[in-house]
């Protein structure tokens, strides 16, 4: 397979800085694959594209470059003081690579024009890489619940609208529209809308286009999702489950705005309900604590009721540094989104939800059977 | 299917009454299945006894009635107060079909006549009540591991053995002998030796009788048999993996002694072990607790390194009560191996792994597989 | 000390039954006096009221007897089966003393008339059985907090607004009033606003009655008062303090309420500040889980900063039943109430802050300096 | 005062050479004392040495020069990564005032020959740096627990016991002995012996030297020290108090060892029976885990009684950086010992029990009145 395209909207955010340093430090050989599914034995007979077959880019709004971003990352201790130095070239090379994202793709009109300037730079981009395939991965901040449009359910409509002055997309799905526009696979690593509308469904469909998403699942809900199965398989009869989230960072940040935030609580109860097969009491908290910094703390309470309705509970606290958890996910969704782009697999990837809070498509919402979907899927 | 019988070794426990009593609540609609897998709708099709169709009896070296103990588990929180009243007939019958069990089997000469006598209790049990299948299963105090001893072999040689005047078995492969002679199966509940002997499981394939085992998985294991095929499958690596775990009740006492804790430490540290590919760092430890009572507190600390060699934490803590965990698997694995029984399965059964920290047979040992194996079987 | 009146707000609630059903079965010899600091041998001098010596009355607005409290108490888990019918006749004595609230009291028009139905059941529990001193106890539900009122900054202001037709205080203050008026001290065991307005301090002044409150110290934030100081002097940076707590029963109902909730959040962070020296970063969630009942859990996360800027945590788990932590500092706090009405302390009781989240006057809020002033206090 | 010098015992060590690092960064300003008492506005008074006053020198039995130990606690994340550079000129000071520990000084004959040379070696480092006062402080290795020997009894039999063949001292009591002998005061941070024998309390007292311990305090058993008097003022019934340790580094290297455990787990577990009156089941664990490096984690399960018999639990987690811990505790101890020797308090100071496990003299074993304490006598 020759190289990959990896479009990171987002580029110089925590995850991706991670991400492109840590593909680089595998590839010299200077760290072990730890955290990427892909380079587990079982997915040895997969044929998606090598750590070091990867081209990075992207968009961004801000524009610390990815050195500096590096060092606040050593600084922060989830990158190594070494690593910078030893992958400075190639962190250079996708500096070269990145382009200033639109500050106001998501709100200003005739966003015809954003769309096209995006899918100028995904062509550009391809062209000077000589990319057969790109993956466009948003890793940017979390977007409110996008407001419901009648030109949301139709390619057609939304075409129309799209001419038109006002904006009818948020930035999320501006991005997957071009990303389908532009031959690429498109995923969301957020809880953002991206290509979850009928009518980018439509375009997905069309152009032959593959998604994923949406939300990695890096904590709280990778736990709930092989929780809440053996608590179910058990019989055992779960009263209540309850999450308080600490967060620093920019994702601490964002998700200190309720709107933001109910984007991501609706993903995480909704893994509880698909595997528990009912809604469960319960609330979820997202906290931003500044002092934090990359690292986030979960703290789940689990009640439940078991023979002969005694009362019972499961604890757990989770600690862990964000970009770390993240970054090998985006590795791995770059790869096997570039399998599913090579294989002309059109439309939402419902094998690819072993990494998502809430995944297109109707597949299992447990994690074992998630795994083994991706597993038959990618080595098939 | 007629009427199963359940011959419980240390009928008079708490695991042992809170079984018998939730039985006869749940077929007098008193209180729902909670915890038993047999009745989730997966298993619908599955041709096992109903649990109004177990039949109760046992072995037990304490005198205490039933009707006492039903008492202290009312007292304990364990049962609900109204309930020993409610289910006094069928308290009254199992009493009646109690036996005191020999003090001295594991210890004392001439075994051979020790197996005589359960095999007497068993066939006049079948007898009395017109079983066709009888289901024998260990719930009794956990033996320290058993001496090696060359007639464990062979049947040939081990029955040569009991015949002479040295004690050759621990007391639990007394009972799964016995059984196996009087064409009943065997479930050994406890980590004990039970039928885990090439000269007992000759004997169980030669009899055509099943058996299953062994440590019913109700805590620490439970969650590890979920949680280390997360990590494994997210290409997490463990770094080390520690245990704490508070017991009151009689079970606390028993693994307070440092040859049954071994036991038990044993089969917890192979389900790590199984599902990570390799050995692990961290100790477990069994406290006894007697103000604790009938409940305990299992306290997990993983420490583990993601992308990069972030090092990160997850730690856990499950408070439940042991009898409550313990009782519906007791009836769920009689009504399993009844029906193993009635298909004619001979030896171990390893489809029944899903219940237990060391299954017998090479299955996997990640829970969601061995669920997924359990419903297969029993649905076939 | 002749029999002292403990007059409850909230009576047949469950901390007001809790500490009726406990007081009389430390009397009968039935239970030891756990939880009660004023039984510790600190407290051998103190000239307060024996357990014994109280007797019990209040207001409620529901009607359910005493006798079926305490029934639900012993189902919930609180209350040991047996005790009920140990105190049956100490529970009779305490129902016929107990009057139906006015449950428009803190809303309806002149406030003079309620007061006055207030004060005519305090003389009249006086009367019938001759007490000396009278403890009027707040243990109803959490109010918001109030509006401010220009009425309540003068006692002479707020008796002219009182006999106007506009209601001007909350129904806690209603019975703080009252109270002082007849002759009573008055202890606030909510973060409701009770006693703590000027007009109502220089009441209690000009009466010659003692206050104290408010909010009972039963869980987190009595942890909190001793966690905080251990960081502060040790010189240690607390960075961060989150909280959740998850609660049952009416508690928890009345807390889901965003005003009620915000009494009991402010009260909690303040205790922080005052031990700390300084605002810290960090959020305090109260959630339902009804199924809960009467127990709450509290988990705290402290993240602080010690030498040369290293990050550590401290978490803490707290799992309690709200009754049984409340209902012993009910009985502490009616004792030493009793004794400073007999002692002629007028205004709010600082040395009482021991008990409480938010206490009266400027005392210490360090749980250590607060005992030793307690039992200096009470020693005299 | 003048320059103070401070003579570590272990100075090699990641607590010595953090402490060092720190004190050198206070003094440039490029730290705040985060963790130091002395430097808290309550101590302001205080007549002790300022940390820009410190000299440091010690013994070690390893030679790794600092500027390497300094670098690898940068790498372990315990010293932030710019220090080591900026100390440099102090860090080579401190490596040239370091001489080599006499290995076999506990175990090998004629005692008398080591003790020599130590006071040689502190005689030196007072009269090379102008010296007034030196602090011996032990940060070694904890050593098993002591055999007792006849010669241990007074300072006459001890000193004709050391003039023989037989060694009679473990190495941190030769120390306490040199120190003494050299006209310093001694402080022992670790479980060791140190001065805790009745000889070495003799010597102390006719030298008029000062000495404290021992074993710091800075993790479970300082929580224990301020939760347990919380439990006792509450008069809440403690039933068990459990606790697991996870330590890496040297420290838990060292604990492995029973013998070395047996010594700090006594310690843990007086300062509960100190605080709670009586003794407490429950055990302790020190689990050696090296990838935890030089961090430490302990878990705390309390379960007590409240009213009525209710059972209700504590648990708590403590996540720590064991150097940044322990090294503001060492300077604080340096500083204030350095105020007893020129005060001339001779014997143990109990007054410095905050810092303390175990301490001399029969001081309180709460944290709140041992502040007091050291409060009141430092700025006496």
């Amino acid at each position: 397979m020759s190289r990959t395209g990896v479009w990171l909207i987002g580029a110089r955010g925590s995850v991706a800085t991670t991400a492109i340093i840590g593909a680089s430090a595998v590839r010299a050989g200077a760290a072990p694959p730890t955290g990427c599914t892909a380079e587990l034995p079982d997915f040895a007979g997969a044929a998606v594209p090598g750590l070091g077959d990867l081209v990075f880019g992207g968009h961004d709004i801000v524009d610390t470059p990815l050195v500096k971003r590096a060092e606040q990352l050593v600084h922060a201790g989830v990158v190594p003081a070494a690593l910078p130095r030893l992958v400075a070239a190639d962190l250079e090379a996708a500096e070269a690579e990145i382009r200033p994202a639109d500050r106001d793709a998501g709100t200003a009109g005739h966003q015809v024009h954003a769309i096209a300037r995006i899918v100028e730079d995904l062509q550009a981009f391809r062209a000077r890489n000589d990319l057969r395939e790109i993956v466009v991965l948003n890793v940017s901040s979390t977007e409110p619940p996008c407001e419901p449009h009648p030109a949301h359910e139709s390619l057609a409509a939304l075409d129309a609208a799209l001419a038109g002055p006002d904006p009818v997309l948020p930035a999320s799905s501006l991005y997957a529209y071009a990303a389908f526009r532009a031959d690429c696979g498109f995923v969301d690593f957020t809880p953002s809308t991206g290509a979850r509308l009928p009518a980018l469904d439509e375009l997905a469909r069309e152009t032959g286009r593959p998604y994923a998403g949406r939300d990695g699942k890096t904590g709280e809900t990778l736990l709930r999702s092989v929780l809440a199965p053996m608590f179910a398989q058990r019989g055992l009869n779960v009263l209540a489950w309850s999450g308080t989230n600490l967060l620093g960072g920019g994702d601490g940040a964002t998700l200190a705005d309720p709107g933001a935030a109910s984007s991501k609580n609706a993903s995480k109860q909704r893994v509880l309900e698909s595997n528990l097969g009912r809604e469960v009491d319960g609330e979820v908290h997202i906290d931003y604590v500044p002092a934090l910094g990359d690292w986030k703390t979960a703290w789940d309470h689990v009640l439940f009721e078991g023979f002969l309705g005694a009362r019972m509970t499961l604890q757990l606290t989770w600690q862990g540094c964000d970009s770390a958890l993240a970054a090998p996910l985006v590795l791995d969704l770059a790869r096997f989104t570039a399998k599913a782009c090579h294989d002309g697999v059109a439309g939402g990837v419902s094998e690819l939800g072993f990494f998502f809070k809430d995944s297109v498509g109707d597949g299992a919402h447990d994690l074992a059977t998630q795994y083994a979907a991706l597993r038959d899927w990618a080595t098939r």
